[in-house]
């Protein structure tokens, strides 16, 4: 009896700065119990741990109990697999270091492991999704930020400390590069998140003069979902809006290539859904800027992870690479 | 007993376009026996390979025969560690692909790798040198281009196809960018390499007017020694040009922090020998550069395999990974 069929399931919890989603998950990515609190609500960590193995623990006993949960897998922002821990994360209520891997461990006695949300996204995307069998690949979340998450040889990297790849803070505007959330200027994810997006329009629109549907709403409430509606109506300001992006992405994607050659490079999160008015562009700037012995070799692919579930799964895929708690 | 007293030497190949040099090497980075031959002089890659061999057996033999070898490394412009084989080497006399670790194995019957010359230098530094013990490093090779060989999990970083880590081909300059040998624009080695360097000096030395112990050298010329020579004399000019060549090598190194948070950054070559020059500009750039999260962290560090030894030995490190001929 091999141990999938001795524990066949794995437990996965994504905790954002507004809800903190977890699941029970089977080898095949399907997602059997699931179940959500507010993150926010709990000033002490101990009450939150508490109140997500409240709602948890009844979802693994209605599937067996917790000796058939092979492992429990956390996303969650600034996540460090090494330690278990979450460092100083902005968005969340706890302040320092907080070694959540443990106190789950410590009330559930289920091994534990922890990384932040764009490595939790690539696990998920080679056990589940688009990277299957792949060793070598990047992934990248395009959200409110842009996250990433490396893979070579198989295995995530997490460098000597536990926090490498932050390739949304790789500096691809030097000279008047947008002010970053992260205190520097011309980081990735001030131009190729949703929230570079918005901040294109509204600078697209003051430097142009064209008619578009995007000045019928007020600057500052420009979101990249209005942007995509616009492109979708045919505005052709907001088509360049998404061809700029994709520009940018494509060319700092180039660079990453130089890096690790994946075999792929998968795209996640709501702009990746814009289908092809980001894609073309990413695609044509990788084509021009990659370095000639990987021209035609790095594939560009969408996450094939349902958007609702591709957090659990992704946590939850953590969970299967999980021994024994010692 | 275990192999290394078995078989207590490796030999490492060090093919460049001018020289190939090889030699015997023991687990301690001694090289024990060492010769040397003109790559350029044989058309034919067989009696090239031919010719390597009759100089390399009789060192062999006099250390005790082939069975005490446990493996031969390779380090060659543009070799791919996944087939063994060097692929459309520009500075090399052979077309095409060459099956060059196939050719050794089938001659000498002792087991034979092959990595492009970074790399190798990379796995020299991790064995014998300065990156002992680290399982997350980064070397960068500062010659007449920029190489670079990554190391992620203890891993070498060969991505999907072999080719992996071509640093010095991420583009740091978007606008107006120095064309560079491999056909497109701005490239870091188009900067920071020795070439790059005599570059620079070309530039400042237009573009300014101050008086410089460079401006007795025909234009053309100069090279990074003479720049060097002029800095160490107290060259107001000659300085500038090392605090610029440092300051965009630490924004590119910076950015490599964010891919795989090294433990540490090794630099190699003529320019990392500079000393305070090249070191303390970059060692300023990545501080005021680098995400929150790495600061402080990654340590900068001068290679410390002498130059002349150093390629040999990178090859020749390459062969305690290797098994039996299968």
């Amino acid at each position: 009896m091999n141990s999938t069929m001795e524990k066949p399931y794995v437990v996965g919890i994504d905790i954002g700065g507004t809800n903190t989603v977890f699941g029970i998950v089977d080898a095949r990515g399907t997602i059997v119990a699931t179940s959500s609190i507010k993150t926010g609500a709990y000033a002490d960590v101990n009450d939150y741990v508490d109140e997500v193995c409240k709602h948890l623990l009844p979802l693994i006993i209605a599937n067996g109990g917790v000796e058939r949960i092979k492992g429990i897998g956390i996303g969650a922002p600034n996540g460090n697999y090494y330690s278990g821990t979450i460092e100083f994360a902005p968005n969340l209520p706890w302040k320092g270091v907080i070694p959540l891997a443990n106190m789950f461990e410590e009330r559930l006695g289920i091994p534990t492991a922890l990384t932040n949300d764009a490595n939790a996204a690539a696990i998920g995307e080679m056990t589940y999704g688009a990277a299957r069998g792949m060793k070598d690949f990047i992934m990248i979340t395009l959200g409110t930020g842009v996250g990433s998450g490396i893979v070579v040889n198989g295995q995530m990297v997490y460098g000597h400390d536990g926090f490498a790849g932050e390739l949304g803070h790789t500096i691809i505007r030097r000279e008047n590069g947008r002010v970053c959330g992260c205190g520097r200027r011309g980081c990735l994810e001030t131009y190729c998140s949703a929230t570079g997006v918005a901040r294109t329009a509204r600078e697209f629109l003051t430097a142009r003069t064209e008619p578009s549907l995007l000045r019928s709403i007020p600057a500052e409430n420009i979101t990249s979902k209005d942007v995509y509606d616009a492109a979708v109506k045919g505005d052709k300001l907001a088509q360049d809006i998404f061809e700029f992006t994709g520009t940018l992405l494509g060319e700092a994607l180039a660079d990453f290539i130089a890096f690790s050659s994946p075999e792929a490079i998968v795209l996640f999160g709501g702009l990746a859904k814009s289908g092809d008015y980001i894609i073309k562009p990413v695609q044509k700037a990788i084509d021009e800027n990659v370095l000639n012995i990987y021209k035609g070799k790095t594939k560009l692919l969408i996450s094939e992870l349902k958007d609702a579930d591709a957090a659990v799964l992704g946590a939850s895929a953590l969970g299967w690479e999980l021994k024994e708690v010692k």
